[in-house]
């Protein structure tokens, strides 16, 4: 067995529950996983103090949840909702701010823990920003890792912050990590629902409708994460995200198809012990753990009742039918920048599907080509700094554009 | 949520691996933990200087070892059998000593680490005396702390040491609890097998003979574990364990019958995080856990493989079906002697049962009178020493056999 990659020294722990509230900012507090942590904040006032919160132009709910919380700071992206925020604030004390480098500057208020919960790759600068102001980032936003991972993780070290995963799947194989030698470490598994065409026949995969595409059976989701879920290009990004996070080989990872959803991830040690993390499918538990780290707190989520659920199933991911898959466990195992590649096509194949113009079973296909394309091209250099990946990134997505062009049908 | 009982502090880790061999002695080396104890001591000679080796009766079997592992003494509770072990030792330099007090001498020479795998009431004192020693205590004997659990932790306390469970069940709890939290433990869960009469009705149940009881689905065991498992007073046990092992109250404890034995304990925490530990059927992992503890070993152990498994099922037990698990809630419940008088009926009820002397159902009903009869007598306190442990298992053996005279059929 070869050792884990070598990674910097651990950060420290984030200091126990003292009594002082901890200060925490929320970057994307309007989307689904800001909604979930303000309701926990919420629920706890006393141990948290609200710095910034930040959205992109939903300037109501901002200024409803900076009032409810009594936040420093409301920043919101989008420049014309700043007399809406403005005036829904007035007269509270609390600051607002409109533009994405207000947004950024809310950002870099120290904090103990940000939450970084900006959908997208507007999220990107944002959170490193403060990632650079030596927060702790629970980080919900899946681009940092995809497109910019090697850059996070060293200005985490760099700045001695760390990182804590919201992600369901990864924020379960921190806590199996947890406590336990990294040395000793044998296998990394990701769980996948498998998405809604799990049981599919290849014929019948080239028919799916994106009506069809955009039902999911476990959670609640956006569009984008709905396709890269029937394609399973979702669990294929987060084996990149945990590759980088976890700072694991590439072949020590593994990805198993669990259908329920209640298994959230796992890991084999070399004695033959593994560790798994389960739980309901509540967003609000990752998230409070991440809040409260490295101690917990109290969550108002239904306790998981294994004799209830009667019955759990696992099966191996069927790589052929699922090209995708394959595909960024191929682009994780080249490294450089081929994983911005595959995300950036992959974000162009999607919507290309959601518009009609190609197939469902076309999505693999535009990616591969688009990776293929920049391979030729010597793109495949990782990026060495948030502008080269947002360069990459541009360069990707144009390339995955003529692909598509290309690929009607 | 009330806290878990108070503690006293923890003892110290042991130190990660140096280099320096650490030094082991296993009580019971010849039984079924101690030859797979003898497995892994031997994959890693560098790594394990074996102090003393102990055995019941097999001296043949206990020499071999000593030699292959070149202890420093070989010990056998049979007078009888030192000629034999002595013969086979000659030249060697390991020393043999024969009878019950040697083996308690031999367990009280200083290691690191001692396994305590001797079988029944005849492991409790050689165990005490491992952990008056200063040793940490790989435990598996089940009688330490079903009938002297207080005792046993309060030594382990008073004299720095640490015990660490052998037993699939509880190394799984605790490794499911390593790195994380007590305060915030909501509920620890020990998975049962269900015994093979799982789904029998109690109208089948009152049918069962013997041969049917002694067949057992997943581990192989003696035929006294084997009986309880089907009557499921094994999980009641364990429970009873576990509470002096953890030191959570009663009430935090429940049991999941889980038929694969795949997952083998679960934590759920009151952020709604369920951590579990899983593994294949193998006693080498959980016992090698115990020698590296807190680093890990390799185990030649076929890894875990959930999408060949498939499924994993989980129901609530059934306490009218399998009224033995009730009735050692009840005593965990009730405290002091009562989980004492317990153990005792119950090993009298198995024993009458393996004689065909009362049925299968009657288990239960022999340990239920045994219990009120004893609570009349005033015996309910619990033991504060060995003897008193010892005193108490005799008083209730005696009225668990009048009972049993009763109880034909």
């Amino acid at each position: 067995m070869t050792g884990p990659v070598p990674r910097p020294a651990e950060a420290p722990d984030l200091p126990a529950w003292t009594g002082v509230p901890r200060r925490v900012s929320v970057l994307g507090s309007t989307g689904s996983v800001g909604c979930s942590t303000i309701d926990l904040l919420k629920r706890m006032p006393e141990r948290f103090r609200v710095v910034a919160l930040t959205a992109n132009t939903n300037a109501a709910l901002l200024a409803e949840q900076a009032l409810a919380l009594g936040a420093e700071i409301a920043a919101i992206a989008d420049p014309s909702a700043l007399d809406e925020l403005a005036t829904r604030l007035a007269g509270s004390g609390i600051e607002a701010a409109a533009g994405s480098t207000a947004v950024i500057e809310a950002a870099r208020r120290p904090t103990d823990i940000t939450v970084a919960a900006i959908v997208g790759a507007a999220g990107l600068e944002p959170s490193l920003a403060a990632l650079e102001s030596g927060a702790t980032l629970a980080l919900a936003n899946k681009e940092c890792l995809v497109c910019a991972g090697t850059l996070f993780m060293r200005t985490a070290d760099a700045h001695g912050s760390r990182i804590l995963p919201v992600d369901s799947e990864h924020n379960a194989i921190f806590q199996a990590l947890e406590g336990h030698n990294r040395d000793q470490v044998a296998e990394i598994v990701l769980t996948a629902s498998g998405g809604p065409f799990r049981t599919r026949s290849r014929e019948e995969l080239s028919r799916v409708t994106r009506a069809e595409a955009l039902k999911h059976p476990n959670w609640s989701m956006g569009a984008k994460i709905t396709i890269d879920s029937s394609t399973m290009m979702n669990k294929g990004l987060e084996l990149i995200e945990a590759h980088h996070l976890f700072g694991f080989p590439a072949e020590r990872f593994s990805v198993l198809v669990h259908p329920q959803s209640v298994v959230h991830g796992l890991v084999r040690y070399t004695d033959g012990s593994v560790l798994a993390q389960l739980g309901s499918p509540d967003m609000r538990t990752p998230i409070a753990h991440c809040l409260a780290f490295p101690e917990r707190m109290p969550v108002p989520v239904r306790a998981l009742d294994l004799a209830a659920i009667g019955q759990l199933t696992f099966e191996p991911p069927d790589r052929e039918r699922f090209p995708c898959l394959r595909l960024a466990e191929a682009a994780l195992g080249q490294g450089g920048g081929a994983t911005n590649v595959l995300n950036a096509a992959n974000e162009i194949a999607v919507s290309a599907f959601l518009q009609d113009r190609i197939s469902w079973a076309r999505i693999a296909a535009v990616v591969e080509a688009t990776l293929e394309r920049c391979e030729v091209m010597g793109l495949s250099e990782g990026p060495a700094s948030l502008a080269a990946a947002l360069d990459l990134d541009r360069t990707a997505r144009h390339i995955a554009i003529e692909v598509v062009g290309h690929s009607y049908g």
